[in-house]
């Protein structure tokens, strides 16, 4: 772990991202000594401190810690956590701020699979088991969108099952509308297009969901974020989650509904892929 | 600074407080040695452990270690944290949970004032003046009242304004009801009765709040919790904001509106200092 540049396994106490949740995150998959999207990852991180007003410590600092920290990595999971630092009194914060860094390096979670690649898994390939939650997700402008450390709905929605078959759980909002997974985002297909949860209420911009926005855009396929019940979220033709440690999971069963694992969402994958390779080959 | 009884003053950048804001907090006034009402926080701490499903620490060992650190000091602040500590996969909680818990002691706020007496302040004594603010409370009945460790909503909110001549900015949800203060809860009495809002969708159950509607009771007072907007408010004979370590300050005035300080929170100061020291003769 790299603590503002040293090796340590501790923060302060009085740090403001464990006084207060005070602070954002990344989590970015590893392959080959190299942070996967990581342009995409700072520039989320950016713009999250830019709406928090937490001082963003740079590009070229985070790039330099991040590669030093996985550059021995075959495949693993690198955390990024930027805080708004020590001080202040109370809520107000400090006069000046020094931002926190934290990077960490974790296993990458071990899903069975069968073949090799960075999102390669049993889950991919055969798709998942999901659930509806009972926690709603709350409602507010200023945060919708950025990965911020107030993570306590998504840690009480994750405790509401512990059945191993049960892949993720899909979260609805106060005004009942489905909005995303615990840990990742949700898109279905219907009659040949795209559709995914607006997120300007509440919810996460997943680095994934940005990604398969593109790339439906770069191949002609319609995609729509909209608001959506989930009586509507039940007649979709396919439906899937993604986040960037997992890539893109089919949903082969919500609750008692089953569906199948769809054209469109293979052809996601390959696409994934393929964007995947051509990010590599131009370094980032 | 104690953690799990030991003088440190860092915690595991693994610690679910810090990754994901995943723990709860109790800020204490110390008087005299003594932590003030510490049987109605450490009663607190308890409920907000079972509504986030966290291994509640007990009682008496939260009461021998906040003795302990607290027993030289005249004035002070306690802040106790508690987290669901270490481990786990992602939001999923790990199986087995070693409640972490930070005590830690903070000078006392300076307000100037000419008396004694813990809440003894030229705000108490003259009224503060306050703005709203424009940061929304999101709306969430699983974390409303709790005082939970995501507090993104009040750190915007507090960064609005930084001129000193403003004490304190009050706090709407995204329905437009006033719900409370930054760092205080609010009441306002209007024809002889007391009111406070509701706290069921957002907002925090403070512990001062609760003594007040306990000190009206006891004398007689009506006192309401309800659902009310900026105007109601604006129409209101008094107003006050309150917490564990200001008490009970007056506002005097709210944008561009003055109040004169009423005979009605005059009566709820002095019931304070009694209740106090009934609380001290009973040892708590």
């Amino acid at each position: 772990m790299l603590v503002n540049g040293e090796c340590r396994e501790h923060i302060e106490i009085s740090d403001r991202g464990f006084q207060y949740g005070d602070g954002l995150f990344e989590t970015i998959a590893v392959s080959n000594g190299q942070p996967v999207f990581f342009d995409r990852h700072i520039d989320r991180l950016e713009a999250g401190c830019r709406r928090l007003f937490i001082p963003f410590p740079g590009t070229e600092l985070l790039t330099f810690e991040a590669k030093k920290l996985c550059q021995h990595s075959n495949k693993a999971v690198l955390k990024l956590i930027l805080t708004r630092g020590s001080g202040g009194r109370g809520y107000r914060q400090p006069e000046v701020i020094q931002t926190t860094r934290v990077l960490s390096l974790h296993p990458f979670p071990s899903f069975p699979c069968s073949r090799l690649g960075i999102f390669a898994s049993i889950y991919e390939e055969q798709g998942i088991v999901v659930r509806f939650c009972d926690t709603r997700l709350g409602l507010n402008p200023v945060l919708a969108g950025i990965k911020h450390l107030n993570r306590l709905e998504q840690i009480l929605a994750r405790a509401e099952w512990s059945d191993p078959d049960i892949q993720e759980g899909i979260m609805l909002d106060m005004n009942e509308h489905v909005i995303e997974g615990t840990m990742t985002n949700l898109f279905y297909v219907k009659n040949n297009t795209l559709y995914t949860s607006s997120i300007t209420l509440t919810g996460v911009a997943g680095i994934m969901r940005g990604i398969i926005m593109v790339m439906a855009s770069d191949h002609g396929l319609s995609a729509i974020e909209h608001t959506f019940t989930k009586d509507e979220l039940l007649t979709a033709d396919e439906v899937f989650v993604c986040n960037s440690i997992v890539g893109i999971w089919p949903i082969k069963q919500i609750a008692a509904k089953c569906f199948s694992v769809g054209v469109r969402t293979r052809q996601l994958q390959a696409w994934l892929i393929q964007f995947i390779n051509e990010a590599n080959n131009r370094g980032l």
